[in-house]
């Protein structure tokens, strides 16, 4: 036997201080910075808008270990304010200092909901997308931030945030995991299926897939204005659909991914993906199309049972994502949906 | 940004039901029995010990899906009691109706140190084995099905297991964790390594390593006769050791693996390898040499500070390894080391 895993539940009490204590971690930090297609984004992005940056205040919302204030800083930010509630931005702090930037960047630990500066800003980063975008709900912190110390007409980077979602289809997934008990070693371990798909599919699966899985053009689901989003407006988001599939093919889920555009919108591109030229604006992508991020791509919502599809099926339904109850930093799903007479539902929350 | 960890301590109260939870999860399962190594080499040992088994009272301790049961029934048992307190039992017991053996296998969801059986039995049967061999203690649990249930010269499989150690070098795993930190993007971050280091090191890793990373000959930490051992041997494991390196290179860390044999004692062959030929016993190996298994082979301790060693530099000391106070499912660790004039204490826990 081997296992590691001692699931619980948390109190109330529990949750911010449990939340931010998981990016005390280093290796957390590790991987997002290694994540090079990330990283990158956000690094051409600043130096893309260099001249919004240089002489500027800008303030970095979650500023991890203070890669994005640095960045800032090198593009010549009069002031970088690196502000997170998470103790490794002692560690940015010391960071900071031994790169020469402590004259410019001033690294505060605490919560962007309480924290006090001396000057309203000209620019505000973060990098606060999670899995569908919006779990841990990082992002009314930014909007906090904006709504206190951003000066009218300041710039948000990211500017532009997009939330896909489409119909999949993943034989080779549903085979390993579910099929698989139909012959254990010459035995019939079928009866375990039931618990099996409830099992591998009950929670949203952070998964890679690629194009080739995507069986209906995407589903736009949200456009968020980073500017002018309001914290109600993310509470809930609600989409209704209809696409046909673009081939025969079981259904076995719903993928969502998103991307985010550094100054202009990107959901209004015919393709998108990471380019800058001066007229199409920057986009860092995590569609299935493009290479795999650190967020493993996709948040994919499996289906218990797969439903056949011919070539345009109608796939028609609603789906709802909205801040869970129980934590504020998960998010409750919930999508209904119908090919031909066949309905369905289906539940889940990303804790 | 992108996490999903939320750590939090359990309660004493909390453990024990967390710990059989963890095993409802069918995840868990279909990993243990996807790793053909380990579930090939239990089929083996019960078709090569058939003798033993045909006609015979079989107790299976923590029988999870009931493959090991079924390969038992299988292989002739009149009377297989398959027995875990986790609630996957209930699904074995699906699976043994499905698969026509209700008569021969009696499934029973509950501690084997508290069931009550109508027979003594003449074979006991366990995969018991977990990181480092014993995390998880689930062998005396099987100590204690022994000790009440099985016949006087009764057979255990597995019969014998042994854990090793070894020094190790790899500085492919070191460089990426740590002197990774030394250029991001061109900056120096290094005043994160002290923290990088705890965080990296600090609890023993999982992980595949290969014999090439292994500096000495193995060190032989503890040989169990699974007929014989008393719960007390197990509380607290301990060795001294003093080997050389068989090359020049940088000591990392030592790794922990083990073996199990099937009817024979394997820690007394040249070499651990699956065998079976009627005289060389049956041996499931996770060593570095061998095939890596879902024990992800080798469980490593890693060392703060690299050691540059010479060629037939010593490396001696003490490791002990015991059961947490905290929960006793957990093991402390506790490695004094020496190479040359230089001494270090390394302290772990493996939750």
């Amino acid at each position: 036997m081997s296992t590691q895993i001692f699931p619980v539940r948390l109190s109330a009490a529990q949750q911010d201080a449990a939340y931010f204590h998981s990016y005390n971690h280093v290796g957390i930090h590790e991987e997002m910075i290694k994540d090079r297609i990330r990283t990158e984004a956000y690094r051409d992005a600043i130096f893309a808008h260099q001249e919004a940056i240089k002489d500027k205040v800008v303030i970095d919302v979650g500023c991890g270990t203070g890669i994005l204030s640095i960045f800032c800083a090198a593009a010549g930010a009069r002031k970088v304010y690196a502000v997170d509630a998470s103790d490794i931005a002692v560690q940015a702090r010391e960071v900071v200092k031994a790169n020469g930037f402590s004259d410019v960047i001033t690294v505060i630990v605490g919560r962007v909901e309480e924290i006090q500066l001396e000057e309203k800003a000209d620019v505000i980063i973060s990098e606060w997308m999670g899995y569908m975008l919006l779990y841990e709900t990082m992002l009314p912190s930014v909007v906090c931030a904006r709504d206190r110390w951003l000066k009218p007409g300041g710039l948000m980077l990211p500017s532009f945030a997009t939330l896909y979602m489409a119909p999949i289809t993943n034989p080779d997934r549903y085979g390993e995991s579910i099929d698989f008990w139909r012959n254990v070693y010459g035995f019939d371990m079928s009866a375990i299926l039931p618990l099996a798909k409830q099992c591998a599919f009950e929670e949203p699966c952070v998964e890679v897939i690629t194009a080739e899985n995507v069986i209906s053009f995407p589903i736009l689901v949200k456009r968020i204005d980073c500017s002018t989003v309001t914290l109600e407006e993310l509470e809930t988001v609600t989409t209704t659909f209809s696409v046909p599939s673009i081939m025969r093919a079981h259904l076995h889920g719903f993928a969502l991914w998103f991307n985010v555009s550094f100054g202009g919108d990107a959901s209004s591109l015919p393709k998108s993906k990471a380019a800058s030229n001066g007229t199409i604006p920057l986009v860092l992508s995590t569609a299935p199309e493009d290479p795999p991020t650190h967020w493993a791509q996709q948040t994919i919502l499996y289906v218990y049972e797969p439903v056949e599809l011919q070539q345009d099926n109608l796939i028609s339904g609603t789906f709802t994502m909205s801040q869970c109850k129980e934590n504020p930093r998960f998010l409750n799903v919930h999508i209904e949906y119908s090919c031909g007479d066949r309905h369905f539902v289906k539940e889940s929350v990303m804790r």
